[in-house]
């Protein structure tokens, strides 16, 4: 997932977080100019402490971890951070920023993997950490509606006691703030299942870089009264508008879950088990993933993790949701007796209970944390035509020999969505060069897209002609200029440079 | 349905079109004045006639049916319609009217229900009719590419026959066109199940008001590459730029398909049996519609359809889509037996074979037919919170009384979506009165949408207020601006007039 390969909860974030070294700062590493805003003045900081006493941090040491993305790839040097509590606040400090013209970095979780969530320079940071409230739940419709800064999981679990659930799910559920998921337009783990957030997005409340509030709140499943003003913010990164409330359509909970693991002997196999088993499990399949043997291995020597499917060169993993155990174990136990007499799969398991399930997504799940662990990585997220998604990493392999240590890949085959990580000792500049633009120009060729889910943040941005359109590029620039027009919001993300 | 209340197919639409008289012109019945666009001259035509021979319409006669809507409830009076076969065309086209300031009005198939797919004055018609291409279908991916004036029944046949159908079904589907269907972010039959266009979209292709054409045409699930840019023209009914291309994912054909037609004897019931069928179906429900006892006296009285369940205020026909017959079938009794034991149905009937499916849904969609038989129809496409659904008809009627002829209401509960109709011998303008704002209010005070399905168009613009915060509507207006700075495209539809 965007944040659907990590590990899950605080303790595991942290435990993979201290395994790093100390990063430079964004600006040194990267040779990025700041542009000319105000820096943050102390009359500044005696206005944020009028308006919202003890809720102003200006410590360095408390500072420290959010001015600090989860990778520890890139960081900024912020000296202050704000959190409001309400819509209110923030149209207020913004408003005071936009006069001022103080630079703002939008913070929720801060376990985005491109850079986006961490200032550059010496932006504030607007952390949504205590915009925590569920505004309503209607146990009819299922619309859930809350404040930006209520982390998933917390979500989740209301839902659950209420026969519910949130349509995304992803491994930084314990840390990431619904709001930044948003604002990301996360993916993960739920995708083939329910669909995009463009879609389950019902509503929402943003406010501008002027500091006006934008209501699109509304809680209905169909609105066609004029343009869906909301869509242009879901994804953008905090770089239009922040977020601060969220209106979201959350399917019933399903009654049985079951996951089966399976072993494959080519990749062509693992296609045509997903066609096998999309037919076959229809309107019950919820997730389809994969990983190949290298992502097996790095997960077992780094986490000590011990799979019970062994010597294949690909492994799946098949979720169902259903509201009916005896119909879905019917329909998984037809779809595997098909799988194994036509050899699709040569090795499998199943699980029911919760603790089996749990225990084998997390060899799925925590590969990204293993990678961390096995040097400098390089992390790319790619969409492709499904039938060319490994192609990709067979040829990055071929290309890198031993000038690599690892290239692997893995990821929601379902969605057409491939996570290519390349590790190396150490950070070298003429692997870096070997891998780019290689990897995009590759991506570029059959049409896929550089970011699938991750989004471009920081990192990513100067990419975007590699999916998209010049003129596409220039009218998001004639978007940025018309919402945001001082450039306050979130700077130096998203859209390229010297533009 | 935005048309999915409409009789099936080309004759059954002219055979009911007929039955209404000749419309004034809508200049004159609205009183809306013409703005300062050019008038079409002969070296206009002469340069149209050279550069697309023998696809520029000029003929008064031949012209007629494309100027005046399905309802025959407002007429233009352009002298011009052409049909473009490509995109490069439709640029060439807008960039000739850009320049010589020529209003253009953007048309599919001229299904719509609120004036927004016929000119206003004299608009150049630009027609999508011989935009009719197939561009690609991938049958791992079930990712359809196809031009804007593809009918989406013709769609439908083609992917039914690679075992996949288009995400969304409508009453209209013989002559309404993707590009349409876009444009106005048609909803319809299938959205309880598959969801809104808003998430199955994937890519379009668009001509700007310039004439510049902005490739967005991705066929990728996933793809966070900057700003979703493709999302503002869904729904903005051909006023923001002129759709030419359609990029969308398709389910798989369901292998059974069930439906059962039942008898409630109360709304709170047919909210009851709502959430049981919900619980108890699950992730096969994909539609749940409803209609009174008034809708299924006008069905029989005026089109001579017969229902098999009879004597009940209200009814409610629920579809089943399933990959298992016989699952699903068990699921469908279960449910069927609950709720005929805790007395939530009295009466019912089911159908597995494809006919008797046809006739049933048949009396759900000919209701619009059936109206339009009963004399002059107000129409009204609300959203609202689905336990508030059926007051809203309880007080109009109460409200109106002896002076409306009848007041129905009907439409897709599943999604919250009511269709309120009020017929009277003829139109009057105190009855009017009656019934607005008294609806939009009534509407506005829920929170609900005064369109939830049908759009704006030319005749509800002026109610955006009553679901839209002015700076919704301001901030709109400024994207209009500018995407069309001389606003050529759809003029006088969507956002409101005089600001």
């Amino acid at each position: 997932g965007p944040w659907g390969v990590r590990p899950r909860g605080r303790r595991a974030l942290h435990a993979a977080s201290s395994s790093f070294q100390e990063v430079m700062l964004t600006s040194e590493r990267y040779r990025v100019q700041r542009l000319p805003f105000s820096p943050v003045s102390d009359s500044d900081v005696a206005f944020f402490e009028r308006m919202m006493p003890g809720r102003v941090i200006t410590n360095p040491e408390e500072l420290k971890p959010f001015n600090v993305d989860w990778l520890k790839s890139v960081r900024g040097c912020s000296k202050l951070m704000l959190k409001p509590q309400t819509t209110a606040e923030v149209s207020q400090i913004l408003r005071y920023c936009y006069e001022r013209n103080l630079a703002v970095n939008p913070q929720g979780g801060n376990t985005g993997l491109v850079g986006g969530s961490v200032p550059v320079f010496d932006e504030i940071i607007l952390s949504t950490v205590l915009m925590n409230r569920i505004i309503s739940f209607d146990k009819v419709s299922g619309i859930l509606v809350c404040q930006a800064g209520c982390v998933l999981e917390k979500l989740n679990k209301y839902l659950e006691d209420q026969g519910f659930i949130m349509p995304l799910d992803l491994g930084a559920k314990g840390s990431c703030h619904i709001g930044g998921n948003v604002a990301t337009n996360a993916g993960g783990l739920r995708l083939l299942r329910y669909g995009s957030l463009r879609g389950t997005v019902l509503g929402l409340e943003v406010v501008l870089g002027d500091g006006s509030a934008l209501d699109c709140l509304a809680s209905l499943r169909k609105d066609n009264t004029g343009y869906d003003l909301k869509q242009l913010f879901i994804g953008s990164e905090g770089t239009l508008g922040v977020v601060t409330a969220v209106s979201i359509l959350c399917p019933q909970k399903p009654k049985a879950v079951n996951l089966a693991f399976l072993g494959c002997q080519s990749f062509a196999k693992v296609l045509e088990t997903f066609t096998t088993c999309r037919a076959m499990l229809g309107e019950i399949l919820s997730a389809y993933e994969f990983m190949d043997e290298k992502c097996m291995e790095l997960v077992e020597r780094h986490l000590k993790l011990s799979s019970p499917v062994t010597g294949s060169p690909f492994y799946v993993l098949i979720e169902t949701s259903g509201s009916n155990s005896t119909h879905d174990e019917e329909k998984l136990n037809n779809f595997l007796e098909q799988a194994m007499t036509s050899g699709l799969v040569t090795d499998g398991t199943m699980a029911r209970d919760d603790k089996k399930i749990k225990a084998l997504w997390s060899l799925r799940e925590r590969i990204t944390e293993a990678l961390t662990h096995d040097g400098y990585v390089y992390k790319y997220d790619i969409s492709l035509p499904v039938g060319k998604l490994y192609d990709l990493v067979t040829d990055t392999r071929a290309r890198l020999g031993q000038s690599a240590k690892n290239v692997v890949g893995y990821g929601h085959l379902g969605d057409g969505n491939l996570h290519l990580n390349i590790t190396a000792e150490s950070y070298s500049h003429s692997l870096l060069g070997a891998i780019e633009p290689f990897v995009y120009e590759w991506t570029a060729r059959y049409n896929g897209s550089v970011s699938a889910e991750h989004g471009l943040g920081f990192k990513k941005k100067q990419f975007i002609q590699y999916s998209k359109a010049s003129e596409a590029v220039f009218l998001m620039q004639r978007f940025k200029a018309m919402l945001d027009p001082k450039g306050i919001l979130n700077p130096y993300k998203t859209l390229p440079s010297g533009s």
